[in-house]
């Protein structure tokens, strides 16, 4: 019985403290998203990216300027640190637009919208017109074979499938045909390749994308490009009854040798263990045919955000808390894997890595990688996320930039903002400051604070590990 | 020990069966978003009522063509029933475009965007000009007095709170000074009013929207009207260095008789319990400055896609099934109050009504006025929404139009859909079709059908009342 009441006394305490806590802690979230929504920084910054700076391709002056005018802004929050990381990145230009038509017989033509992919090399001067085939993937061309696809335009038309709930589960089934169609066409004798736009909406604006030959030697490479929803629609139903139309198509891609750029860094240096780190980030570059506002120049300016929040509310964080602003996502990921080869080198601690790159949306929850001790650690602060509509807590996640830190025992998380209109955006023209809702960009940078503030104060030790220590 | 594995028999064969009924409840639920998402028919019929009809303001043409397409859809749709149901509305017309300025001297002007708030008086022919006075409320008017007030044009300008997560709370913490802006200015003898617009962004766009001069004699009525928010900012920041500057404003605005105008209902009469009544709608009059693609043909075309979401996967509720597309939720809610009057002259049983009128955005759960039992019986099939990223289970809510039902039996629900963007096109120019998100506009409706089709075979007896029955 005395063991009963202990057992109930220590219980009853402890669910004080919990509660006494969590009050606290709600009391600290309130305020962030308060200052997020009432004296938010983050859309100003992101107009100046989007507006005034613009499209911001790896090795460009755009993407320099970035890098200059996001130093300056850290700088300004009265960091304890602001650092810019060299590191080489690849240099690729669009050069003037690209052009493309279909032939149906003797003058007989229609222009398709149509942008070259990312890393694609030039057509031929004169351009490349030959006869197109239509298939539904990179599987499709070993049925075709040689004999029928020889000398024609590859056309992948396999579209993404609306019935995903999260839009990025049907792009990740067809980027395959963007990424490798060039390189698997190529082992066919094809004459060059298009790919019908990732993008679940039919409309005329042609997305762009990064694309790889792998090891194809260089003259084998053949080129590549996208062509708009409706234009793969048009393009597919004319094929059915005329199935030796040609298409033309001109691109006019460079490939420069490599430049030197940065990772942008700021630091709150952490009160109690400074040699541990937590990271947030975004990426600085973006594709050059928007302004880049949702990808990622809202991860950018969200993550700049949390800084000065947990500065304007007066949190200094225990830990070592780091903004990166990545360069070289969109067609190279070398400022990821520059940032996670200096922390190894260096022998740093990183325990927990955030990045927001699925665009400026209204924030749904969290993907998280992590053990399950350590993800139900993070579910256990659910509660403080409800009154801000955050709900999704999902196993598995992180982002591109900061997955060269994964080790087995740092967590990486990724922002969940709503997925339903990204792409009707990505890396498209329409990937502009126009299409990100104030609020929606503010609701963001505080959910991503609120969460960098409760690992900072609770940790994320994982506890089966430290079990494991006890016992040692 | 006997008792003890009868009692784990029972409980593994309860477990097996609510495991299988919810398997069966969840292919149910995926065939209903696959076919909405797949082969969906709300976003034609959005497309039709608001770029082929448009704003639908009650009483006018296009308010009755709103009711034949809608009409004339339900018909193909092989339901067992469709009716009108004839109810009188009010017409109100705008008449020529609102003109004003703000006058700070001798020939400086400044042209205001400016709409006539729904129901409000036309100003004398000669426009209405005269010294502004800036309150935050309707409160403040007593402390400023008649002396401050008489002859003068009220400015109510309390914004839209930021830190609201959702944008509903902040409309309902300042719609006030909109609907009763003019009635009480009037005691005070103002000359006029004009409102802030009821939106968070700042831009140049005018939100119009219902008042009512309740039991102001007609004599002492005074004309009422919303500027946009870049105006009010413009016009509050120069009453602080102007104090007598004057505004002008014209307003157009006429009262007609009232008008025959109808409800639409289609209905699938129940399999089992024809007399017992589920109803879903939205409303199919909005107001008349854009084309009321979110406020309400989303609402109108999701409900109706509920039935034929039914209809395709072969779906036969066991309960009546009732769309209802009210007429005139704007400025009168007759169609809602004349629905309600017949089903109770009728003797009619409905237990169960769900209104879509928040916006056609990504749908995020239900706000359900029930009682604790009831509430807690919908909250357990939460787990089958969860796939859809369907998170949030309110208590509380319901709409205008279902809102005359409410008998202390009905169970209202209302859909949730995110609110952010809502108020930046809520009664506005920019209320149009290329505002609403396909994909978007689908979930919701997928969404609804869900919980209709889990509503219609669960069912929603009020637990403890069949408690009692049974005890009788």
């Amino acid at each position: 019985m005395k063991n009963c009441l202990m057992i109930l006394f220590v219980a009853i305490l402890g669910s004080v403290n919990i509660s006494n806590a969590q009050t606290s802690d709600s009391l600290t979230i309130r305020k962030i998203y308060d200052m997020s929504l009432l004296n938010g920084k983050s859309y100003a910054w992101l107009d100046h990216l989007s507006n005034e700076i613009g499209g911001r391709l790896s090795g460009s002056y755009n993407a320099q300027r970035a890098v200059e005018y996001t130093k300056a802004q850290l700088e300004e929050l009265g960091l304890d640190k602001v650092w810019l990381q060299p590191v080489m990145v690849p240099k690729w230009t669009r050069g003037e637009r690209e052009f493309a038509y279909v032939q149906t017989g003797p003058g007989e033509t229609r222009n398709v919208n149509i942008t070259a992919l990312g890393g694609s090399i030039a057509t031929p001067d004169g351009g490349t017109k030959a006869e197109v085939i239509e298939v539904q993937g990179l599987e499709q061309l070993k049925e075709y074979g040689k004999e029928n696809i020889k000398g024609k335009i590859v056309f992948f038309n396999r579209p993404m499938r609306a019935d995903h709930i999260s839009t990025f589960d049907a792009y990740g089934g067809c980027v395959d045909q963007r990424y490798s169609g060039a390189e698997e066409a190529a082992k066919y004798g094809a004459a060059g390749v298009i790919v019908r736009s990732l993008n679940l909406r039919l409309d005329d604006l042609p997305h762009t994308g990064s694309m790889s030959y792998v090891d194809t030697p260089a003259d084998k490479r053949i080129p590549a490009a996208a062509i708009s929803t409706n234009d793969a629609e048009y393009l597919s139903g004319m094929l059915k009854i005329k199935k030796d139309l040609k298409l033309y198509f001109k691109l006019n891609c460079e490939v420069f040798p490599d430049v030197k750029s940065y990772n942008v860094i700021g630091e709150i240096t952490g009160s109690e263990n400074p040699d541990k780190i937590m990271v947030i980030g975004g990426h600085l570059d973006s594709w050059d045919l928007g302004d880049g506002s949702h990808d990622d120049g809202a991860g950018v300016v969200q993550s700049m955000e949390v800084l000065r929040l947990f500065k304007e509310i007066g949190y200094k964080p225990k830990n070592t808390l780091r903004v990166v602003l990545f360069m070289n996502e969109e067609n190279g990921l070398r400022g990821g894997n520059k940032y996670a080869e200096v922390a190894r080198t260096k022998g740093e601690n990183h325990f927990f890595a955030l990045e927001s790159d699925a665009g400026g949306f209204t924030p749904r929850g969290f993907g998280i990688t992590a053990t399950n001790a350590q993800f139900d650690k993070i579910l256990s602060w659910k509660p403080l996320f409800e009154p801000y509509l955050i709900h999704y807590f999902k196993r598995g996640g992180g982002g591109a930039d900061i997955s060269p830190l994964k080790d087995g025992n740092i967590v990486l998380a990724g922002l969940i903002p709503d997925s339903q209109r990204y792409f009707d955006h990505h890396h498209a023209a329409n990937d502009t400051f126009d299409a990100v809702n104030k609020r929606e960009l503010e609701l963001g940078a505080a959910t991503m604070a609120s969460l960098v503030y409760l690992v900072d104060k609770y940790g994320l030790d994982n506890i089966n590990k430290g079990k494991k220590q006890l016992k040692d």
